[in-house]
């Protein structure tokens, strides 16, 4: 297996590392620059080179937040840095670094980082989850990301699971991220307590009001992976993110709950915590690169596993 | 591409016919047999010799409805048809004909069918939903059916899109099939008309009491709908079914709209009525033969199409 650069490109940090094997190596953070897509780009370049450290990699992977036109390369919208609008970062660290570059949505290069090295390891399908902010996802089906038709595939956040629900920010109306989310439990930690609650404060403590709101967001999360069990019926599921994660125990197994309520008669996937934390957009974004390192069947084959479809 | 032969298990009707490159030959339909599975599975190798008739045949596939072991082509149980219960048709089917069997689920079947012969020809990825007594469904990426880790991908029945909804056969609340399908239909129109109403009355019916409760499966479906566009994000989304389609064009408008409404901001796939009809199921159980007749990508491969993921 070919060695392949990580790059995951977030609101606050950019971080960078190589993959190879199953090892992650040089793994590296800087803040993002705010001044645009170009000192994006750049700073995106630099921190590639200085990870590779004259290593000699196959092809580049970048994680990046938002919509992705996958076929172009093209980052449509990043939440959260400045300028990053329709920028063609394919093509630009492409030119910069001389390899071939994959763009990846973020949270799809977590679901394949855990399922290929991290909590879905061995899984043949998998979904991941993650309940921060906002709600992002992704799906794995035969070791691959499903992008979609139109790379709106994996797109957990939104599905409508109160259609009588709460507005949400992509203009619909009850999505799963309107009522299960940091930001849904911050609006109404707000109306309940009458003053801004931060969602650490909200998920560590001890108020049964603040319990009940985030067993609320909790329950959400089990009724969504009920539902999607029936259509994807993944082996596993990752939960990752500050909200899942930040409580400790109790909100995974309060997720575990509600959505064994609801599948009477339907098998059950495992339910796991990610594993691999704030390393899994740099490996994914690697394993992602795999795709475009001539690798003909990505990171499946590349880490010598069997993937029949 | 080799020919081969589907056969179709249904609850009232057994069909066979051979599919040679895009054409059907042969189709032929006979009664179910109701006195148990021996009965059953002698009746569909008989009407297997007759639709091959002498011609050269690869593989055979099997639509059934109800839950399927795929990995052991296993009936685990066939709702209607009397006796059919963990029932091993691959291997009596393949020491009766001599020829390898593929078992499939019926929805699934119709899925396949519609994605490369019928209303989705020409996508990569299309979804199939059929609102008839039930629900059921079924998901092709790439060119073939997402059966999932357990055998439930695709039960887009039992998306839970109502979740203090009414009560379901499978055992959960607020499924899309306890709101939307035939069934909930005459549940809710008995209420409503204090006497029970045929399906095919209602949904022909002008009575704005009758009228009401048929629109109200279509926004079901249409909300059921957006909410897979986000996570299957697929190019193409086939409705059949007796419900779905017995309304005219009527019903199908209600749908597109209930989506619409709910697809903000985000890529909308073309809805389209299913094609294929009642031959859909023999059609599609002859493409999940090619998937046992050593074609290594199945009938994206064997129909010269090109199915990157």
């Amino acid at each position: 297996m070919p060695a392949t650069l990580g790059l995951d490109l977030g609101g606050t940090k950019i971080a960078a590392g190589v993959l190879a094997g199953r090892r992650l190596l040089n793994f590296l953070e800087r803040p993002t620059p705010k001044s645009g897509a170009e000192a994006v780009i750049q700073a995106l370049a630099e921190l590639a080179r200085e990870a590779m450290a004259g290593r000699e990699v196959a092809a580049v992977g970048v994680g990046t937040p938002g919509p992705v036109d996958f076929a172009r390369g093209v980052v449509r919208f990043a939440p959260n840095i400045p300028g990053m609008e329709n920028v063609p970062l394919k093509a630009e660290l492409e030119r910069l670094l001389g390899l071939p570059v994959a763009v990846e949505n973020d949270a799809n290069a977590a679901a394949l980082a855990e399922h290929h090295l991290g909590a879905a390891k061995g899984a043949r399908h998998s979904l991941f989850l993650t309940v921060s902010t906002g709600i992002g996802g992704g799906v794995v089906i035969g070791g691959r990301v499903l992008h979609g038709a139109f790379g709106q595939g994996g797109e957990v956040g939104h599905l409508v699971v109160d259609p009588q629900g709460p507005y949400c920010g992509c203009g619909n109306r009850g999505c799963l991220e309107a009522v299960a989310s940091g930001r849904a439990l911050s609006r109404d930690a707000a109306y309940v307590f009458g003053r801004p609650v931060e969602v650490p404060e909200l998920v560590a403590s001890k108020d049964p009001r603040a319990q009940a709101l985030v067993a609320a967001s909790a329950e959400w999360v089990g009724i969504a992976l009920a539902s999607l069990q029936r259509v994807l019926d993944p082996e596993v599921i990752v939960l990752g993110g500050g909200v899942a994660l930040g409580g400790g125990r109790r909100y995974l197994a309060a997720v575990r709950r509600a959505y064994r309520a609801r599948m009477k008669n339907f098998k059950e996937a495992r339910i796991a915590a990610a594993r691999l934390g704030r390393r899994a957009g740099v490996v994914g974004a690697a394993l992602a690169a795999l795709e475009v390192a001539g690798v003909a069947d990505g990171p499946g084959q590349a880490l010598g596993k069997d993937h029949p479809a």
